[in-house]
């Protein structure tokens, strides 16, 4: 995959109807208005059509006909279902990467493990699942599979989504996820595919888990 | 998912374009020029450019800042790597829908099996692959999870170009793979979900496979 530089306008917009659809400015459900996008972004309504293409692609609008552009639901049942297909993706990266890392890769992969650490300490929950998305995305390499990596970016901002309904997570749930990082970095470094994919799919299932407790609190009150 | 009617026109474009990637027509490193397909098709330019996120979505194209759109690759890395995706993709799919299947689903699915005996009979390769194509389909109800549908919809078309790649596919192929459907589904009348998972992985080498050697072989002629 090629990280395309510069962005395209299309892409600009995407970006920004994007962040407001992942940190809830943008609520499922809400119809996007082309005209008042077009019209508050001084940009051309074809600009903002093809925007809208990207953002389905993201998962994070439907298209639907007559009705344009809807911001896509997010109930318990999407956030297990981008969860179990985001598990599977990252499962398999680590099957590819885990055997084949040299000694010249680590050091990155241990300082980015640090710089998390500083986030946990100063209980920044935003930067410190920034830096997870980095964690994998920094392995792409090792799959060396262009499909992979392009289907785990397009899920991207939904994982990001399903984070900020849960953004008042606990400092106790980011030690867990430290500990799940600093457990599959024991793997990776012991050339343990196994348990790396166990350590993944059990911190997955757990941050699933999370964020439904949210959900459900959140429906709740 | 929902599949969407009646098609826009940006969707009729990218079918059409599409379709000539697939067959060939349209060649690995070839330029669409967006000027041309409107003239062509006598359609604005704005929606070619709409087409070609939704191909681009479906890996068939790369679009490149300043060079447009061009065909994408389909070297054997190519092929083994959108292989692999699908394989963990239509894995996951028979690992959820195993369990699940009642008996009022089976009579659709024995009767497309018939039908692919009836292909392979008159040797018609290309029904033949469509119909394998509508099994996956028709099994996307018991996961129960649209963004696997999706991302398995999305990777079908560059499935159906390597296909095309292997065109010439004898029939002994064809029967290998109908053995294997009728494995399959033996796995998946008794609940036998690692069964069934094992010969989708075997299925999707030995198809990887026979793609590859004609790949090399053409290369080679």
């Amino acid at each position: 995959m090629t990280f395309k530089a510069p962005d395209s306008l299309s892409e600009q917009i995407a970006r920004h109807l994007g962040e407001k659809i992942i940190t809830g400015e943008l609520k499922a459900g809400e119809r996007i208005q082309e005209l008042r996008v077009a019209g508050e972004l001084d940009v051309s309504r074809g600009s903002v059509r093809e925007a809208y293409l990207i953002l389905e692609r993201r998962h994070l609008i439907d298209i639907l006909p007559r009705r344009g552009a809807v911001v896509s639901e997010m109930t318990p049942r999407h956030v297990r279902n981008v969860y179990e297909v985001n598990i599977l993706l990252l499962t398999q990266l680590a099957r590819r990467a885990t055997p084949v890392w040299q000694e010249s890769d680590l050091p990155e992969f241990l300082q980015l493990l640090d710089e998390m650490d500083g986030y946990l300490q100063r209980n920044q929950a935003i930067d410190f699942h920034n830096a997870s998305f980095r964690f994998a995305r920094m392995a792409y390499r090792f799959a060396e599979n262009p499909y992979l990596e392009e289907i785990l970016e397009d899920l991207q901002p939904l994982m990001r989504r399903t984070y900020y309904y849960a953004i008042r997570t606990a400092k106790i749930e980011m030690e867990k996820s430290m500990k799940m990082f600093r457990d599959l970095m024991e793997c990776i470094l012991s050339r343990n595919t196994d348990g790396a994919v166990k350590t993944l799919e059990l911190f997955g299932q757990h941050q699933c888990e999370t964020v439904l407790a949210f959900l459900e609190n959140a429906q709740g009150s």
